[in-house]
């Protein structure tokens, strides 16, 4: 269960008007196979971790226009009659295969693949886009961080900061799939069934008269979870020795405090000291907990450093992605039907990267024995791959760079979501989701997921495909 | 009318568990004062635009707790029926100044000031600061890439790269408000009774035999509206001349073609090339369209070469705020008020740019006899200004620099939107906003709006809040 209004109005206008073209030149029968892939991955990452499946399907299914849609599109003076009242019957009738949320995922795979009639097609890509390039954005950069964190908890506070609620509220999902152990935003934990942790401000602490008052004030409301911020005046001074009064009076009342968190200041330093102090008084099980401007560089140095930090909070640079704020993923043509021929289709460009890789495609991941993930590769939809017979790689870029394998287990990454306009794939919850993420990982060798110069993972595509394209490439300079 | 949901629940959960806390202490009439504010502006501007504030209207008027909502927050565990009963029932009764959307505003200076009892207070707290920092943040970014253009229209249309739906819907519309004409994204239309713009994809091109043979297609369906698009294979030997073709047969027909749009590839020189090829064939109306990670400073650059390019189309890196994804605007607690008695609060820091300002406050603009904007004053409620007594006033950080301002017009920025819970505010048209940032940003002084060090606006507090403020830093020593 997610928040999802109907988005079918979310999209761009011309999607809108290239309908309307497709369908007054008879051509809304035709059909379209359209790939959603990005072709870099963020700076300091070899992988992104897909997420926004979910939504993608609340929306294929909410898809339908309103009265008032339709008349809000009669108001623009650009459409006849005919086609508002297509429109206003316009369902999903076609396919889509996808990448399952937590899924490791790499450049120029097809993350989602939309077979449908090229008016549906079309409509839908706008939404698609928005969904899985902010969703898989946020997962990777939340993948990042805990890899930083080395199995400390990580909490996801960024609401605040979030470019509007659904940033907030779906970007807290996407960082628990990335690997966060909670959030604070209390939506987020509702619709999704995912941890929610939080105390209290400093405001809290400037309501009462002394510190010392709004922790005691604090510990007789929430006696078994009881955790301190302890920068409101002077953290070593005042902070750590009035949360150290009022842990040894829960303890005398035969409770377990919880710990204390620093938000400001010198973390390496303050975290050491307050470490020292607690353990001092007795309270070794207090946990410390951090806070302010963090990132996975900044707890990878923390912890360089030798910080005594246990629970990692992580703000804005998490929900908005501070480094890279959006993923570049693209939705292009790759074939059209056209009375049930398949014809591939090619963008060409200049810059040889951005040429699509045409036809119908799935994308197979090899293992070797030890289950621990070889390579990618992306081929046509008749391909099949038997472990037992070995397979010639390329490298993607540097071509004359060649690899055999022999002896590996095959799996198929896209799974069909929709048949013929019907959902055919059972949501897991979000805790699935996450889950597998960390299974999916953990067949990720451990060069391609460091954060500096991560060793880039293969993904190689088909003979057949890379036949296929040069083809197609021979023939479209015709154009 | 927005898309706005009932977003009560969008809150950290230390916001409830604090709540509890002054609910269990018997604190929960106590009024409490917050501001909401930023500390900084982003690189390169001086300024920001007030955006957010009709979510901020909506969020008020649509906040309590379902049913459904205290099902979900009893089953956590912390919080007993009393205080769930206490929820259940509750509104928002407080007053709420703010900016008007579209104002120009300066770091400290309160954007939002809220008064009501603490816990409606501190629950709100979150989804004011996400509403009204997303939205600020892109309408300022907006009006920063509208500056750059130099009055040219800008089409903002980054919706498939926004960080999620929201993001995309209310990013266009601060979008609007900061400056864009217009923009790609039907949702936001249709809601707010914007423009909006958009054409055809590459996928048009390619679903077609050739590339005269689309956008002789398009030109059918759209006679009257026809810009094209022309780098899907090759700008300048295939896309121009096409488009040429096409635009002498709609002219022969009566017909008067938009233009063409070029996104892709070195804009300088294909947007002259482009003019030159159009000009030639007669097509000296036709205008160009140029879209391709565009922002202020690549549209500044393209200006500078003398690029050809009548209408900018901006997406990622406008709807992202790319190089600041965030605003950090703060809620900080400004006085609590106890049986009737305001007691001013300050939060300390080691930073002194972190202190807060303490007390109930307003803001004034005073303007020169031309009606240009002088200084903004931060002063204490009960504090008049009038333009004929000399007023000295502070450079905000260098105290030594002093300005004595005589015969100067005075405005006050805060408006009331919400007195004892009942909104007292008619929220202006999104149009109506544009144009008042449009007549905002006319009493600016070009220096201050310049994207290279800009000359920083001065923002003073008044010797009362000063001395108050200093009054209580002293005070507050001996926490």
């Amino acid at each position: 269960m997610t928040n999802m209004r109907n988005l079918t109005m979310m999209t761009d206008l011309y999607q809108l008007t290239m309908m309307y073209g497709y369908y007054k030149h008879g051509m809304s029968e035709n059909e379209a196979v359209f790939d959603l892939f990005f072709r870099s991955t963020r700076e300091h990452s070899a992988y992104s971790i897909m997420a926004g499946t979910e939504s993608v399907i609340e929306y294929i299914n909410n898809l339908h226009f309103t009265d008032e849609d339709i008349d809000y599109l009669r108001s623009l003076s650009l459409f006849d009659e005919d086609f508002l009242n297509v429109l206003k019957n316009l369902r999903f009738t076609g396919d889509i295969y996808g990448m399952e949320e937590g899924t490791v995922v790499f450049p120029y795979e097809p993350l989602l693949r939309v077979k449908a009639p090229i008016m549906q097609a079309q409509l839908v890509e706008t939404a698609l886009l928005n969904l899985v390039n902010h969703q898989t954005l946020i997962a990777t950069k939340a993948s990042m961080v805990c890899y930083a964190a080395q199995g400390d908890k990580v909490l996801e506070f960024g609401l605040r900061r979030a470019q509007g609620p659904d940033a907030g509220i779906l970007g807290a999902r996407a960082a628990i799939i990335g690997g966060c152990s909670s959030t604070s935003n209390v939506m987020t934990g509702q619709l999704f069934d995912v941890g929610i942790a939080g105390t209290h401000a400093h405001s809290w602490v400037m309501s009462f008269p002394t510190e010392l008052d709004a922790f005691r004030a604090y510990a007789k409301v929430f006696p078994d979870s009881c955790m301190l911020l302890v920068d409101t005046y002077d953290t070593l001074r005042s902070g750590v020795p009035n949360a150290i009064k009022v842990f040894d009076e829960l303890r005398a009342q035969g409770h377990k405090p919880v710990g204390i968190r620093l938000d400001s200041g010198d973390l390496a330093y303050l975290s050491k000291q307050a470490r020292k102090m607690l353990d001092e008084a007795g309270h070794t099980d207090a946990r410390i907990f951090a806070s302010s401007d963090l990132d996975e560089l900044v707890i990878q140095n923390l912890k360089s450093q030798g910080a005594r930090i246990d629970v990692w909070g992580v703000g804005t640079r998490l929900i908005t992605s501070v480094d890279c704020p959006a993923l570049g993923g693209v939705y292009k043509l790759a074939a059209e039907i056209v009375n049930g021929k398949v014809i591939p289709k090619i963008k060409l460009s200049e810059n040889v990267v951005k040429m699509t890789n045409p036809g119908i495609k799935k994308v197979f991941r090899f293992y070797d024995s030890n289950n621990m993930a070889i390579a990618d590769l992306i081929a046509l939809e008749d391909e099949e791959f038997d472990g037992s017979v070995p397979l010639k790689l390329y490298h993607p870029e540097q071509t004359y760079k060649t690899m055999t394998i022999s002896n590996f287990k095959v799996r198929e990454l896209l799974v069909p979501l929709f048949v013929n306009g019907k959902q055919v794939y059972e949501v897991p919850t979000v805790k699935e989701s996450a889950e597998y993420a960390q299974r999916d990982l953990a067949t990720i060798w451990e060069e391609s997921k460091r954060l500096m110069n991560p060793h880039i993972y293969k993904v190689d595509i088909s003979d057949k495909l890379y036949d296929l394209k040069q083809k197609l490439i021979r023939e479209s300079k015709g154009n």
